[in-house]
C-alpha cells in the first residue's frame, strides 16, 4: 500500500461551548469532550483508511488541566502519528479559547490519543491500513512517541499485576 | 469528617442501545460509551460528596474489548475506590447483554477509571471530600490497586519524559 | 415457564438535571419525566422478559407532586409488580434530592404504573412473559394492588361511559 | 377576568418519525410520545393563561392503540376543555398515518388528558387562569366530562385506600 | 391528478423557546429556526404529494427580522404555494410571540420558501405531484409570486454570471 | 481597527453521515445541513469579530446539488469574503464524500452565503467589525461577487414589489 501523509485526513472541529452541554455551573461536561474527541478522531481515522469500517480500540488516559466555559470557543486538532497493519493511533489536541477581550489567547484544555482499528463486516481486524508517511522530524519524533507509550502501557500492565 | 461507604453512591445505568448511538453498521461509539461512564461515575462522585460542584480530572485509559450492538442492553456499574482531600476515584464496569436467546449472557465491554475533583463557585480545589470507608478485603484491594495506579502513571510519565 | 423474582430486572436510573431538560424557570419538564420512566420501565420489562421486542401498551395516571430543579439529582427506581401471559406492569417511583446542604433528603416526586406487552415481529402479542415469583408479603401486596387497579380502571371506564 | 375560546390557544403538532425515536423494531417509543404530548400541551396552557409560567401537574392514563412507524406521520392535536381557578386541563388526541398508498387513512394512536397549574416565580398557584367559554354543545359536554374523570379520579383513590 | 387545495396539507408548528436551542445570550440560533422551517415544510410536501418520499432542493433566501428569545413562543405556518410536475413550492411564516404581559403580540421573525421534489426510491425525480387547487385571489397571487420568484432567480443567476 | 486575513477564522467542519440526521430513505435532512452551516458560519464570524456576539442575519439562497447518505462524509469549509461596519459575509461550502472504494471522491452538496451582524448586550448593531484584508486575487473576486449580490438581492426585492 501507498503510504500517506497525516495531512491527507487532519481534522479541525470548532464550536462555541452551549448550555446543553454545560453542568449547572456553566462549564463543559468531561465526557461531552470526551465524545467529541472519539468523533473528530474517528473521522481522522476514516481518512486515513479511506473507509468508515472502523471501531474504537482505545482511548489513553486524558487529564482535564483548565475548565471551557459557555460562550468560549472549543477547538479541536486531529492528526494520525502511527500506524500498525490493521490499526493507527490519532493523537488530538483541545483548546479552549475565550473570544472576548483585547487579545483572546487559546489555552490547551486536554489531549488524547486514541487507537482504532479498521474492520471487516462481522468486525474483524482488516490488515488494509495505509502505512503512515513520515517526512519530518516531528513526524518521527511522533511516531517514535506512540511507539514507547504502547511499551509504557505493556510495562505498566505488567506491573500492576505483580503488585495486585 | 465522617467517613462514607461507597456502598452510599454506588450508581448503575442500563440502557437499551438505540440507532442515534451507532455508527452505520449498527455498534455502539466509543465516545457514547465514555459520555455515559462520565455520567454515571459524575453522579457516584456528587452522592458521595453531598455536592453537585463536582468536575473530572482525569479518565485513565479504557480498553473497549468487544462492541454492543443495536437493541442490545448497556450496563454501568460505579463504585468510589479511592478519596483523597479534594479528589476521589470511581470505577466503572460496563457490561452488554444480549436479551435473546435463552440464556442471555452479559460480557465485560470496558472497565475505566475516573478521577473528580470538589470545587468551589471558581474552580478552585475544595478540602471536603469523606474519607472511603474501607469494610471488606475487596475494599482494600481497590484502594490498593488505585494508590499503585496513581504511582504507575507518575512512573510512565517520568519515563515518557526521558525516552522523548 | 420458570417463575422470576423482579430482583433479576430490577432497574435505577440515577441523573442530574440539567438545563436541555428545563424550561426557562429551572425546573425539569414533566415530559423529560415521562420519557424517563418509559425507558427504565421499557428495561425491566426487556429484562423480565428475555426479550427486547416489548412494547408500551398503558401508562397509568400520574401525578407530579413536588418539582426537581437544575442541578439536583433525580432517582427512578423500577420494579415488576404484576404479570399476565403476554403483558405485564412495571412500578416505577421517581425521587427528586437536593445533594447540597448538611442532610440531603429525597422526596416522591412522582409514581408511575406502566403495562408493556411482549410482541413477535409483526407486533402481535406472544403469550411467552414468564410468570412474577411472588415471595415476600410485599411482592403479594403489589401484586394484588395491581389486580385492585384493573379493576377500578374497568369500573371508571364503565362509569363513564354511563356518565357521559 | 374575560372567558376564552379553546380555539385561541388550539394547537398543532404534525412530524414524520424518524430513527432516533424509535426501537429497533421501527416502532416509535411510548416515552417519546407522552413527551410531545407533555410539549404540545404546555404550549396550549401557556397560550391560554397568556403565560409561560405553567408546570404540569398530572397526566392521566394513556392507553397506546396501535402503534406508528419510521416514515409514518404523528399527528397531535390539542385543546382546552376544562379550567379551574389555577389549573387547567388539555385534551390532545394522537394520530398516526401512513403517508404511502392511494388513500392514506389517518388512526387514532392514544388520547390524553393533562393537568396544568399556573405558578409564580416560587412555584406557587396563582388563581388567574382565564375561564374557559363554553359555546357549543361539544364545549360543554367536553367540560362535564372533565368533571366526570375528576369524580371518577377521586372515587378510585378513596377505592383503592380502601381496597389495599 | 386530481388538483388539492393547500388546506389539505397546511401545517403548523408552535413551541417554546428552550435553552439548548439558544445562544448564550438567550436568543434562538438562526440555524435552528432553519431546522423547523425544512421540518415543517418538508411534512407540508409529504402531505400534499401523499408521500414521504420528498427531499429538499432549495431554501430561498431568509431574512431575520427580530430576534426571539428562551421563554418566548415560536410558532410557524406552512402552506403549498406553487406546484410542478415534481417539485413543489411551500411558504412559511415564522412569528415570535412574548406570552407574558397583559395584550401578547406576534411578530414576524422571519419568513422562507423552500422548494421540494418528489422522488422514488433510487433519488430520480418522479412527476406525480397533484397540481395546485387554485381557488382564492390569494391563491392566485401567491402562486404568481412563486413564477416570478423563479423568474428573478434565473436573471439574478445570469446576471452575477456576466458580473463576475 | 487592523484588518485580518479571512486564514486567521476560516473554520472547516467534517463528519459522518449517522441516522439521526436522516430520514427513512438514509438521506441527510436540508435542515439539518442547514443547522449545521449556520453553526459553522458563526464560529467564522465570531473568530473575526473577536467576539461572541454576533447573530444571523440573512442566510442567502441555497441549492441542494446531491444528497449525501448515511456514512458518507460532510465535509464543510466556511471563509470570511465580504465585511461591512457591523456585519460581515462568510462563505461555506459543502462537500460529501463516500470513502469506500479505490479512489474516493468529494462532491458538492450546497454553498451558502451567510450574513451576521455584531450586536451588543441589548442586541443593537456594533460598528466594529475589522476590516477584511485583501491579499489575493481570489480575496478580491469574492469581495466584489458578495457586493454584487447584494446589488442583485436590492434589485430582485425592488423587481418583485413592482409585479406582485
Amino acid at each position: 500500500m501507498k503510504p500517506k501523509s497525516w495531512r491527507e485526513s487532519y481534522t479541525e472541529l470548532k464550536e462555541i461551548v452551549v448550555p446543553p452541554h454545560c453542568n449547572h455551573h456553566g462549564t463543559v461536561f468531561g465526557g461531552h469532550i470526551l465524545a467529541l474527541i472519539d468523533q473528530v478522531a474517528g473521522v481522522t481515522a476514516m481518512e486515513h483508511c479511506g473507509s468508515s469500517s472502523v471501531v474504537t480500540l482505545m482511548m489513553d488516559r486524558v487529564h482535564f488541566f483548565r475548565p471551557v466555559k459557555e460562550g468560549q470557543l472549543l477547538h479541536l486538532q486531529a492528526r494520525v502519528v502511527h500506524t500498525g497493519q490493521s490499526s493507527l493511533e490519532v493523537y488530538v489536541k483541545v483548546y479552549g479559547k475565550d473570544l472576548s477581550g483585547p487579545q483572546p489567547k487559546a489555552w490547551l484544555t486536554c489531549e488524547a490519543y486514541t487507537i482504532f482499528v479498521l474492520v471487516d463486516a462481522e468486525g474483524r481486524p482488516v490488515k488494509a491500513v495505509p502505512p503512515l508517511l513520515l517526512e519530518t522530524p516531528e513526524d518521527h519524533a511522533l511516531f517514535q512517541a506512540a511507539a514507547a507509550r504502547r511499551q509504557a502501557r505493556l510495562e505498566e500492565a505488567r506491573r500492576l499485576r505483580s503488585t495486585t
